[in-house]
């Protein structure tokens, strides 16, 4: 695993910006998967890296950082009463960090806690910002190494195995309630290595799919009966999540069926528009993302209907993480090569339910691939 | 419901406090379940208090908001291109703030996003604060009314029951492996008219208990063979989980027969000592809940063990809210009746495998009850 190219891509950054001390933070209230990106832990750890090129985790948990985390020291956090500012205080002299060098913490610190971290290294210039490690980060994210690829086509593959095995079970019954269809997939991804699922199994039947994410995510209910049920989920390898969503379509009434043919007809659209740019083979090809999402935005609106999310958004080692497909006024995202993204269409009605069309796309070097095979099944 | 009953507790606080608007928020980067809390609804909106009694939900699903929030009006979020200082400015418009009057932000905005709101809503005091807003609720949420004890209740009973099965289970060997436990509870959970999970499942096998909390949280390796595994898992009932530790204890060593009798006895001793100070029938008893914790450790010490994490958490909407049972100097909560929390005494080994035993504690008028009826399980 590529963690210490990762890191050192980092550490150029950080000279180039005059960090001198970098602290990334994943915590129950603010969960931040970069930690794992840089070490390999998965989770409840302080990850400090200096300018010096050397990386510290301060991990809740050492007997498993001992096992995961790929980095050159490792101090348990109760040495540090569980508490981020004495923790980043003995941080910052472990590595002699010079007295009025800056110190870069999270993006997500929040208001009150970064005045306590101001106060605690009053020694320190103390960084909070979106546009910094944040940002750099997310960017050498959302363009996947050879590793992540590598980890997606596994990761694809073992998503559509459990898709054709959930069509068939579904169309021979021995599938009949939402949470029939969830715990299926919990015991198939794991019986194929996975870590579980990336997040909690959506399957809303005919009576609960008008919601865009039903609430609760599965239930007794039945699934796949007369009307539109959407089945929303995705499987973990090695800490990297496929995200799709199928609908199941019984019976429908013609204001339904309108509304699937409609789905299907924006996933081309988005798919031709996203993959257009690509074949050219010019090598710093791109496209807005953002010109995507209102791309389809148009296309509903012509058909006088209304798609309430995003068009798409990057996958990884978040579910939801750039490129964001969407029609944000504030969205600078570029679609580039290498990056691997939902496009996911859906139509909701109070009445009538919903229904929602998703898979994965890899951006390659002369178009696009998909790399799922999810479906609309009709019954 | 007492949703109205909340929120006017909360309205009286803010005429004390001067603040005119309250805003929160329940987003995929920061859940705050005080807007379900205040409302009923599950998630993914902004909630906004007015001083003038009234209260705006802005949802991103305004279809899920129509079934489940109990709220004066609401207006979705796609009306305020999901942008949360649009969302605050046009709220403050709505409600006729005056100009120059406080409005508070939530205590987790992040500091970037603190100035946002400062620079959108210039013609307001913007406060964001740790012991505001978010420790009044926390207050209010840590003390369960009786409809939450009424929850508790039948959360607790079929809590138990799944308890009992999975014991059963185990022992027949019907479930053998990590994965087969934590979808039985899954799907007995949803049997039961549960939501879910309260969350993922920790099964640890033999080769994995040595982590507090194993990763992945469940795999398809057997569970309950020779040596510790640990069951970690909560059930939800109308959004309250409970949350229980099961150990598995099979063909021990001395050294590990020796981890599960300190862990039993801490337990009793933690639960003596939290019951001790309400057997009196004062009125305004109460213990730190520090103290506790202190307890606890002492007892370890002696014993030359270390227990890594904290003794106990309240439980709620959240798995893990006020009171705190650590010990943390900063840790100033107090134990009071009507409080339900876990004490969940655990010990760690890279070699031996762990152990943990956790059961969740209502404070009542004449002591503690001891709602779940977890177990450590000798095969």
């Amino acid at each position: 695993m590529g963690f210490i190219e990762r890191r050192e891509k980092l550490y150029d950054w950080m000279a180039e910006e005059g960090i001198n001390l970098l602290l990334l933070e994943d915590a129950e209230d603010h969960r931040d998967k970069a930690v794992r990106y840089l070490t390999g832990q998965p989770g409840d750890a302080l990850l400090f890296l200096s300018l010096a090129r050397k990386s510290l985790l301060v991990p809740w948990d050492v007997n498993m950082a001992n096992v995961y985390a790929d980095v050159d020291d490792i101090l348990p956090y109760t040495k540090f009463e569980l508490n981020p500012y004495v923790a980043a205080k003995a941080a910052a002299a472990y590595f002699k960090t010079p007295y009025g060098s800056r110190i870069e913490v999270p993006a997500q610190t929040s208001y009150p806690s970064f005045l306590k971290y101001v106060e605690n290294l009053s020694d320190y210039d103390i960084i909070c910002r979106d546009e910094g490690a944040k940002s750099e980060i997310e960017r050498l994210r959302s363009i996947k190494d050879s590793d992540e690829i590598h980890i997606y086509r596994i990761c694809s593959e073992k998503t559509n195995e459990i898709i054709d095995l959930i069509e068939k079970n579904v169309v021979d019954k021995t599938l009949k309630t939402e949470t029939d269809v969830a715990l299926f997939i919990e015991a198939e991804c794991r019986k194929r290595g996975c870590e579980g699922t990336g997040f909690s199994t959506l399957a809303a039947g005919p009576s609960r799919s008008f919601g865009i994410h039903c609430f609760p995510p599965y239930t007794a209910a039945p699934f796949a009966e007369k009307g539109l049920s959407i089945l929303d989920f995705g499987i973990v390898w090695q800490g990297y999540s496929s995200d799709v969503t199928m609908t199941f379509a019984r019976a429908l009434t013609k204001a339904q069926e309108r509304q699937i043919l409609l789905i299907e007809k924006a996933f081309d659209l988005a798919y031709n528009t996203v993959a257009g740019p690509f074949k050219s083979k010019k090598e710093d090809a791109s496209i807005p993302s953002r010109d995507i999402a209102l791309v389809i935005d148009d296309f509903f609106k012509k058909e006088k209907c209304f798609m309430p999310h995003g068009l798409g958004h990057g996958i990884g080692l978040d579910v939801h993480e750039a490129p964001y497909l969407r029609r944000g006024a504030d969205n600078k995202g570029k679609i580039e090569r290498n990056m691997i993204f939902t496009i996911e269409p859906g139509l909701y009605d109070p009445a009538a339910g919903g229904c929602r069309f998703e898979n994965d796309i890899l951006i390659t070097d002369d178009g696009a691939e998909i790399l799922t095979r999810s479906k609309i099944v009709r019954l």
